[in-house]
């Protein structure tokens, strides 16, 4: 058996490498680190890493993280009543809310539909979705899924279902993205461009 | 205050943040993934990082990871009495082992000296070096330092405070890379690599 480090040691290198974007060497490199650098804080490490899976899990109505029963956004009265934005993921809901300008709620499906990967209507949020929908009474849905072809097919999909209740729907605009040269774009996204254009007298936000 | 996520999560991604190699995106990424894919076992990483530090020190005689008194190159009975190969880090270990052409042992220094960085050779294994010396009466002494700037002055420190012991003392060779063409090869690796030029008739070993 040739010699390697202790085992305790590859035990650490071994679940650091199953991280997102860590690889063998990385994983070898970061355990080196927390082992042998004065600096490095493994217990606190350790302590967030325990602590972190019990005390946040998705809020009940939207999906964003919470650490109570609702998320810090479906806590504020001021909001309910208003827009719902529907996304994919909960990842997707801090983005769209750093830029100021929502002032709704969101709801994360927690996927989009995907036939190859088994992900059909019910392995998704939509049933609670609807519910919201009819309890809450919002003003306006924006739809704001990706802009592929399942988040498409989802957008399609959560319409035909949506369309009924009543409520004004609304998708997100496809087009040039800020800073980009039309010599860039593909060309879908042209053709969304093209296809999305508004009268030149409105003024772009932001 | 504008929204963030839930406090637990801020935590866990700053902990994380503090990895060699992990900027405040992966952080964000690494956490997220903890605490929402189901693959993710934050669990086992936080018991591993536990329990790794206490479980893992520096051998008593080398400096190499251990878990007992000696680490498991030093307790090898047959390994004794042999070659002292000195490196500056306890990391250089392993990889030298893996050429599977040294049946010695080692000696980690801790680092180099640095006076810039107010590393003399007081905060280095130098002292201990000289005591196991004189104990073990090795049969040689192999300096396996940088080929840099400051591994040069270890390596002339220490051949200074090595040599009146009277053991053989040698240093690695240095000259053209495994692989590597003469086009890409600096000034002084070739420089080096014509002073330490060697009879034609001798094999390369490996």
């Amino acid at each position: 058996m040739p010699l390697d480090y202790p085992a305790p040691f590859l035990e650490l290198a071994r679940e650091l490498r199953r991280l997102p974007g860590v690889g063998p060497r990385s994983a070898e490199r970061i355990a080196l680190w927390l082992l042998s650098n004065k600096d490095a804080r493994p217990a606190a490490l350790s302590a967030a890493l325990a602590s972190a899976p019990a005390a946040v899990h998705p809020c009940r109505r939207c999906g964003f993280f919470a650490t109570g029963d609702l998320c810090e956004i479906c806590a504020q009265p001021s909001r309910s009543g208003r827009e719902i934005c529907v996304v994919e993921h909960a990842t997707d809901i801090l983005p769209l809310e750093r830029t100021g300008t929502f002032g709704g709620v969101y709801h994360a499906l927690g996927g989009r539909l995907a036939p190859l990967d088994h992900i059909g209507p019910d392995q998704l949020r939509i049933e609670p979705l609807v519910a919201r929908v009819r309890e809450e009474a919002p003003c306006e849905i924006i739809l704001a899924l990706s802009a592929d072809v399942e988040g498409e097919a989802t957008t399609n999909y959560l319409r035909e279902i949506l369309a009924p209740l009543g409520v004004p729907l609304t998708r997100i605009a496809h087009g040039l993205p800020a800073g980009g040269g039309l010599e860039h774009a593909d060309q879908i996204t042209l053709q969304r461009a093209l296809s999305g254009r508004r009268p030149a007298g409105e003024r772009q936000p932001g």
